[in-house]
């Protein structure tokens, strides 16, 4: 029996996380969670899982938490301290980082500190901090585990590998809600249709990450990190389908690749059993027959900006990818709430970085003051 | 240094092997080698690889050898004792069996009783007696190590996986030269249009299998002992690009595949370097982007009969894949002979199952003696 602690319950990844800890009550329990607002979604998942302690976002969801009567007792906490006494909390086996934003850096750097297994889906942690948290698990010898299904294909295809046979790592990416548009034809596009994503059910900031791509430039700074990479050996190829979620190039022309209908519980789940796998054999298999084809394109660094800023900043390194993300945090809210158009977003990120004077090996502090900083600048441009 | 035998020095998988351990000769040694009859190509070899050992197919052959002036002097052999010393030369680590035909299974069992490792490229081994020499493989703790583009595809999908969580596995099938045809369309087909295969350069008799798909069906059952896996959870899907060569499906979902451009001299160096991988970097790599699509279709049992005789084979078990694969190999001849027509070989294979009365234990004496009952059988049919 693994004990999980889940950060971010009632999100996307949060829910389906849960629901392979319920499929698979014989090998998980719930032991901490937090939340951030969500109180009646967080009710109920207290009611069934039971976890000995609960964090919230803020004061006001604390104090509603606390009028409901449950009919069990749990410890509570709040904020950033609920988030890191949780990612602490002494019955957990492994932390699932399902948070959104750089709030994750900081449970997860004191969940390794406390020996515990880190299953990540938090961009913000490797993308802002890579270079902090690869030192820090090195350090105290713990497992990082990807959730992402992307960096979950390449964990599973370099299982039994030596890595000093790897030649490239090649993420695929479905392109998003606009992958058979041109970049003419980007413009004047609404909220509602980049909401659309074709293959995956994700949140709002993940689905126009894809569709600018943005995502897949976080991903392969994360891939970067995660697998001890050079960005010289990352390619990303568009696949529409969704169908090959990542692969592996070997010195010795052998492509390894990790393929599966669309489903966030299968790296989700892989990160939990790892070693071992889980069982889902009831449901649906893979049969290629009944697709018939899968297309594979270039991924154009002139049509896609997004994805050709990241690699120049991750490839500067530093502070710089996390300027990537604070700009793109910021634009991506700002085009979801009317302010800016699609296009827009790639404006603003690019302005970002071009103004911003890299700091090499920044401290946290360093990351958190750029990070702020870049938040404030970005607002200046949108009012 | 790995020291290799080879079995089979002349054909389409010799050459091939020997073309990766010039490439890598720093890695390995040949040792020792057999060829049939084609003398020209082996005094080439034997003055390049300088074996300490060299077997011939018959007696003239032999002669031939004889009245050459070598540079350097080795030890010679004849016939199938000829076989079994080279397979059981000391200094050999590694025994590449790529003979054709039956006569590859006494040699893989003294190998195997010396405590050689067995890279697998001879079918019949397998086919014809797979419950005798997994059973030695067992007993005696060595390796089988699979040659096959197909079965190094499945192997390779294995390493560092629990065989506990295997749901499926999946060989892909190029089709072979009439894949887009009917089987009206087959009709009348002449032995040049078969031998053009699209994908793979190989010998004629595996091309004209691959074209009736008995070769998937040959793999289907090898796959079966390889890997003790049951017929019901091991599918064909057609796949004319032959880029992904095979995958498993695993409990939770997952598909692991690799995947490559069309070389044998990648599974072949798997092969020889187990459980590391060979350096081929000069060379072209896979960029799915420039291939654009992979196709995928159901290996229709009815289009395909060869394929469905394989499984029924499989599944009865016993002398009947001996009957399969003899009858095969005698249809095969005849209609590259321009005997029979192409759909004929597999009435021919049809009715020597027919008539066959299975013995389901079979000592190797029962199989040899199957094995020549059939092929005597055939021969009545073709006159």
């Amino acid at each position: 029996m693994k004990n999980i602690c889940l950060l971010g319950a009632t999100g996307s990844i949060g829910e389906q996380t849960l629901d392979v800890i319920k499929a698979h009550g014989d090998k998980f329990r719930l032991t901490a969670m937090t939340f951030g607002k969500n109180i009646e979604k967080a009710v109920g998942i207290i009611e069934t899982f039971k976890p000995r302690y609960v964090a919230v976002g803020d004061e006001q969801t604390y104090k509603k938490l606390k009028q409901i009567s449950f009919t069990y007792t749990f410890e509570t906490g709040i904020g950033e301290e609920g988030l890191i006494e949780a990612a602490v909390f002494q019955e957990t086996d492994i932390v699932v980082n399902a948070l959104l934003g750089s709030v994750g850096l900081l449970p997860t750097l004191k969940a390794i500190e406390h020996k515990k297994t880190i299953a990540l889906a938090n961009k913000e942690t490797l993308v802002t901090a890579g270079h902090i948290v690869k030192q820090h698990a090195k350090k105290y010898d713990v497992p990082l585990l990807p959730v992402d299904s992307e960096h979950s294909a390449i964990f599973q295809c370099l299982q039994g590998e030596n890595p000093k046979h790897i030649k490239r790592l090649i993420l695929t990416a479905s392109g998003g809600s606009f992958r058979d548009r041109t970049r003419q034809e980007l413009e004047g596009v609404t909220v509602e249709q980049a909401l659309h994503h074709p293959n995956w059910s994700m949140g709002a900031k993940i689905t126009i990450d894809s569709a600018t791509l943005m995502n897949k430039g976080l991903e392969v700074i994360e891939a970067h990190w995660l697998f001890d990479i050079p960005y010289e050996q990352i390619d990303v190829v568009l696949h529409k389908e969704s169908i090959i979620h990542s692969m592996v190039e070997f010195h010795d022309k052998s492509v390894m690749a990790q393929l599966g209908i669309p489903d966030m519980r299968v790296p989700i789940g892989y990160a939990l059993s790892y070693p071992e796998r889980l069982s889902f054999e009831e449901e649906k298999s893979l049969n290629l027959w009944e697709i018939g084809q899968l297309h594979f394109a270039q991924a154009d660094f002139e049509r896609f900006r997004c994805l050709r800023f990241a690699y120049e900043s991750g490839k500067i390194g530093g502070t710089m990818p996390t300027v990537l993300n604070a700009a793109n945090e910021i634009a991506v809210a700002a085009f979801l709430s009317g302010q800016i158009t699609f296009l827009g977003i790639e404006d603003i990120v690019e302005k970002a970085l071009e103004r911003h004077q890299v700091i090499l090996k920044p401290s946290l502090q360093d990351i958190c003051e750029v990070d702020k900083e870049v938040r404030t600048f970005v607002q200046t441009l949108l009012t």
